[in-house]
């Protein structure tokens, strides 16, 4: 029996402990802090079992998956640079990619790291909000060293096939960082920003689905989100950037009340959306 | 037999006629302009019936739903002006109040005019896509005239409830499209400036589901959407104006690098969703 240790079991290493349940030959121990955490995934049958004493856990680990804040994988993994098991892979969950995989860096040369970004989440946070099947046909995202082992990438797409991931994208950090600026992090500002406005909430009995699928991610943690946006302040910016003059152009076009403009604005927007066409990728391991 | 005549058998139009089969003792009838939609309608039951005779329809019909462009709305209501049974209904579903409310002031004072708007929709359009589920759980919002005949008003409430709306939201013109362009129009604005980033084809494997919330709605029917921006263009460019500003909030806070504000907004614009608690709301008829 091997094992894969869970740090932290929030809404998605929680998800994860029970997506993992049955993978191989592997038992799913979940590390947390709290006695409260440990009773809920014991009652819950969140992992295999559950432990407080990290040491012990990361010792023995053959996968262990940090599931915790960005910061707090930061000081983790130099904290536990020497806890954990030679000849096993550690890995994260996380948004960031570049800041994690720096930290990193603390790790003795007999640990592999890889970088992990499971795209799925909720609004909601905690494990009580953690499901089985929160990965399902969302994307796996992996940055692994140059240097990383390729049984230990193989592994990971095994892990991704059996909690349910449509794909497994292979990247690098700075890659990742950059376009999930724009795929996840604006739209979550945008969601914030748009909830923002005064007509917030004088707008029950007015709102349909494009509102309801715009500000559904507004009511974020905010501390793993200012991680997350300072983590990547020159990516985030620069999406940021783009989506102001992207909606300054709209905003000059119905300023001049120039229809012309806005049906050729609107016909070239909704070509490439309809080109992008995000329901058909076949389930597929590759690069970008 | 009474009737409704249901002008337009598009995406709306269709699914309302679908929806409406049923009711009370009325026939649900379609008045649609091609051959090709009424053979479509007939063969997949759309409505009870359907006609290419608009005048023999609407001056029989007890009630008429115009169900087309709000650009046609305004011809068709001065076109018709005539046609339309005395002592009847007419109304429409149309995301535009004022334009059409003010287009319905050619009608002769036998011909009751009330504005309608069900909060419902998907990104595709035509009477291929029409659901008789469409308008489930959407509020139905109204905007009599101060001479309308309260009997028609309760008329279109069970209406709505017969289709299956949540509530029915009783309201101004003036105030439908200053509320509207914040919750429906700017959420398309949105979409279609985010897909004009150039981003936007690089992005496939790294999408997860804020991305596909927001952007759901990019692939609009450009028509449709040209002529409601265009008819509710101060109310848009203002809403426009103020998301612009508060975008530039969190740019500043994010360029400046200042974590302790980004967490201070963050707090304050999750707790403003939190609030907003969408869900829980009762079924019911009420004035905003």
């Amino acid at each position: 029996m091997k094992t894969v240790a869970i740090v932290g079991l929030g809404l998605i290493g929680g998800s994860l402990a029970m997506a993992l349940k049955g993978f191989e030959d592997y038992e799913i121990v979940g590390v947390v802090r709290r006695q409260a955490t440990a009773d809920y995934a014991l009652r819950h049958g969140v992992g295999d079992a559950v432990t407080l004493d990290a040491g012990e856990a990361l010792g023995r680990a053959d996968v262990t998956f940090l599931c915790i804040d960005p910061a707090d994988i930061v000081r983790y993994l130099s904290d536990h640079r020497d806890h954990f098991k030679p000849g096993s892979l550690v890995t994260d969950v996380c948004g960031v990619k570049g800041a994690v995989m720096e930290a990193a860096g603390v790790l003795p040369p007999s640990v592999d790291f890889i970088g992990s970004h499971p795209m799925a989440g909720t609004e909601f946070s905690g494990i009580e909000h953690a499901q089985a099947d929160m990965f399902q046909g969302a994307h796996y995202i992996l940055t692994p060293r140059p240097e990383s082992a390729p049984e230990h990438i193989a592994l990971l797409e095994r892990m991704a096939a059996h909690i349910g991931c449509q794909d497994v994208v292979r990247t690098t950090p700075e890659r990742h960082d950059a376009i999930i600026a724009y795929t996840s992090q604006m739209m979550h500002i945008i969601a914030v920003a748009v909830c923002d406005d005064p007509e917030l909430f004088g707008c029950r009995g007015f709102e349909g689905s494009s509102f309801r699928g715009c500000t559904r991610v507004a009511d974020l943690d905010v501390e793993l989100w200012t991680q997350l946006f300072s983590l990547n302040r020159p990516a985030l910016t620069a999406a940021l950037d783009r989506l102001a003059d992207n909606l300054d152009a709209y905003r000059a076009a119905l300023r001049e009340g120039d229809e012309g403009l806005l049906r050729e604005k609107l016909s070239f927007s909704a070509a490439r959306k309809h080109c992008l066409d995000l329901g058909a990728r076949p389930a597929s391991s590759y690069y970008v």
